[in-house]
């Protein structure tokens, strides 16, 4: 890795260092601008320590979620990775530094990861502890280039029990948010355990798109809600929590709490234990007719292999075909299979009024583009949550990909302006994206001066250059 | 602020922030090159901020622990703010910026901060979520004066335990770091909710030294614990733990299995819950009587008034006192005392065996200048800890300081080598303390040339200058 910068630094080659390339939304593998060389990282897949005792596993860019899960499997470890819902075959270093979010405890790996080796002009840096800390440089940066990075590992739970609920109207979701916000300071709920759903991203998660039933034309995005099967009608968002205890007492107590939370305040709520689940496996078949919701194949993803117990799952990427015609293929590949898909992510309070409002302006600007409108929030903490804003759509169906990109760049400035400032960019955004304050984004330029004076990374990944006052100087040696 | 740096930097005149000058055992309030005007910020000691549901609290530079307790106490808060051990009138900005750690959850306060205003040569800057992170360049560090912190609350808990125990010797208390550890890993035990003491430590927290028993002259360690009440003899360490739980069913389920961890491993243990903390209220003159230790001051500072609860404290900054003769004073302050302290800060694996070599280590060394050994011990989080090794004594007693900084230095260097690296420094250990990585330590040097040109903050703090390739280039102007 080092020659390879001392090389392209020599030959002022532009370097796009990419660690799988699942960026899936915010631009995979295609550099921010063009002229750069992919730098493919994939073979650096070794896991280089892992130890159970401390439990921390240490890995290269091209370490995926599936097979860190493998190895900790493999190694009948009782730790397990936190993942997320998107592409079992992503980097774990590459999420990490994205600020990505994985599902369940040490969900926010940002926070839960060390030991950075970042190759730059300026050499070898790796971690410490005095001294001021510089490795938040290299997330969401093109500072360097991270080959290495040990990340936590979370200890299986004695007893796991899953709180789903739907929330039926505003009061509702305002109340249950406002209850887990509460467990979550008591201390029964942890980081990054709450998922919430909007209907629209959680139909789309269940079925694709019901073609036939509108003769093949697209329909508006409220009659395919009274598409639903009954058991479904009115439901408008839909809320996971993982309750991780550590004894069967522990997990009665939270229940008790749970329950007294949750009751008259949401009309449907209920808590997977082992016991329900094992049954509602038994029962798949019967629940699947009645509620028209693939019971089993839901027990797997959410309790039996759950994503909140780091069990990588396809279930949700399976959706990128959505809009696409035909059945979704055995290697899920949207790149290849040309699935439209642009992210959003923005900030917002852990309040229910602001989830309500992020919602409202998602439908209001899709519906208006004729797209489904589909947000995804998610507990970073008791201070904040993070939305996942989805736009999928068809890049083979004509016009559609113009009205994804007006819609992305649309809902995006109105979520701004709103407040709601996104935490994470795609090469689509990176412009439209940038922080504010212009004191900020000339310390990244003198940064970049530094730890770059070739500018051969990454050329505008996360860096606003199209803010600075002025190129960073070329002629500059390092000093 | 801005006015004071602009004004500094157009006269070249070196400044020396503190807050309020309580960084007792790393220096106070002196500077660590000489020839710095101190700037004084303990009139900017507002609470800007404080929202109850969201459980934030933002401070400037001078507001203190015992101002905040005080001002949650007021406004009838259900939440309160992470105490350390060490002076209640301390700032808890600058507790943050020094990574220092609280007792309890949300203890490791460099991480349960945001909300950060800094105010250097390049302007001032606030925080953002977007882009490389810059917020960790200015802990531990000469670059920028923080103006401004938001901290984060914690709920109090609705009930709340506490776990006592004494190692006899190293078999226990490798038994019941693993055993806490463990229970950590489980989620029962909360990050920076282990306090262990080794005995003299504790020993200091008790009581002064005992001159008359020794005919007013300085006794060895050994015969000093030889001098304990009987209750007391053959404890090697003494150890805290806070249980925090939700509800009652809670904490009857985290009783057991502490107990079921502990048992047969420890031969002394036991868990404070209300009502042995009131009976122990009750009984606490016979208690005294029986063992010689103030039950009725230890319950007030562990449980009912407890630094695990957010209660400042003077029990440790009294024992500053420790080799000085009289009695504690009614306003406590060494530094106008001429106490003698001298604190080492030091990583290590959360591992019975690593508490055991560095407790060895401080011994050996301590004893063989004269002082008594003391080294705290503390749970960062599940993977490690930090220790804080202290070293008193009188700075009016003849041939004490030049002692102390004896052993203080050997001490240092001899952890140092063992692999326990410093992760604070005083003003007596910024040259012995720096990390060994050469491309590290120009990076800081080329930090400094960006955001202080005229290197007039801090000179030598946190910057490691005697390891500079060349000092920053003053005629350079800000670009």
């Amino acid at each position: 890795m080092k020659a390879i910068v001392r090389i392209a630094n020599e030959y002022r080659l532009r370097l796009y260092p990419i660690s799988r390339g699942r960026n899936w939304g915010f631009g995979s593998r295609v550099p921010v601008e063009s002229g750069c060389c992919i730098v493919d990282l994939k073979r650096m897949n070794r896991i280089l320590e892992f130890n159970e005792k401390n439990a921390v596993i240490t890995v290269e860019p091209g370490v995926t979620f599936e097979q860190a899960a493998e190895y900790l499997r493999e190694k009948k470890s009782s730790l397990y990775l936190s993942v997320t819902g998107g592409p079992p075959d992503g980097s774990v270093l590459a999420n990490a530094l994205e600020r990505g979010a994985g599902v369940g405890p040490l969900g926010d790996r940002a926070k839960y990861c060390n030991g950075l080796e970042v190759v730059s002009r300026v050499g070898k840096i790796a971690q410490f502890g005095l001294g001021p800390a510089i490795e938040g440089l290299f997330f969401q940066s093109n500072l360097g280039i991270v080959t290495k990075m040990s990340v936590w590992l979370t200890r299986k739970p004695k007893y796991f029990q899953l709180l789903f609920f739907a929330a039926y109207n505003e009061q509702e979701l305002v109340a249950a948010s406002s209850a887990i916000k509460e467990l979550q300071q008591q201390g029964i709920v942890r980081d990054t355990s709450f998922s919430l759903w909007n209907v629209y991203r959680f139909l789309t998660a269940q079925i694709q798109y019901p073609w036939e039933a509108f003769g093949g034309k697209v329909a508006s995005p409220k009659e395919l809600l009274e598409h639903l099967p009954k058991t479904w009608k009115g439901v408008q968002w839909v809320g996971f929590v993982g309750l991780y205890s550590p004894s069967l007492l522990h997990a009665i107590s939270s229940r008790l709490l749970v329950r007294r939370a949750f009751r008259r305040k949401v009309s449907r709520f209920f808590i997977i234990d082992p016991a329900i689940a094992h049954v509602g496996r038994l029962l798949q078949k019967p629940l699947h007719r009645m509620t028209r919701v693939d019971v089993g194949k839901m027990l797997e993803a959410t309790y039996f292999q759950s994503v909140f117990l780091g069990y990588p799952t396809k279930l949700q990427i399976g959706s990128t075909y959505w809009r696409k015609r035909g059945t979704v293929p055995a290697t899920i590949d949207p790149d290849r299979d040309r699935c439209g898909l642009h992210w959003i992510d923005v900030a917002l309070p852990f309040d229910g009024e602001d989830i309500i409002r992020v919602t409202r302006t998602v439908e209001e600007v899709a519906i208006k583009h004729g797209l489904e409108p589909m947000a995804n929030f998610f507990n970073m903490n008791q201070w904040y949550m993070k939305s996942f804003i989805v736009i999928m759509f068809d890049q083979d169906a004509p016009g559609e990909e113009d009205a994804a990109c007006q819609c992305h760049d649309e809902l995006f400035a109105t979520l701004n302006q709103l407040g709601y400032s996104p935490i994470r960019l795609g090469i689509q955004s990176m412009v439209l994206g940038a922080p504010t304050e212009q004191t900020y984004i000339e310390l990244v330029r003198r940064l970049k001066q530094m730890f770059d004076p070739n500018d051969i990374l990454s050329p505008s990944r996360y860096d606003f250059r199209h803010r600075w006052s002025r190129p960073v100087d070329k002629a500059q040696s390092p000093s």
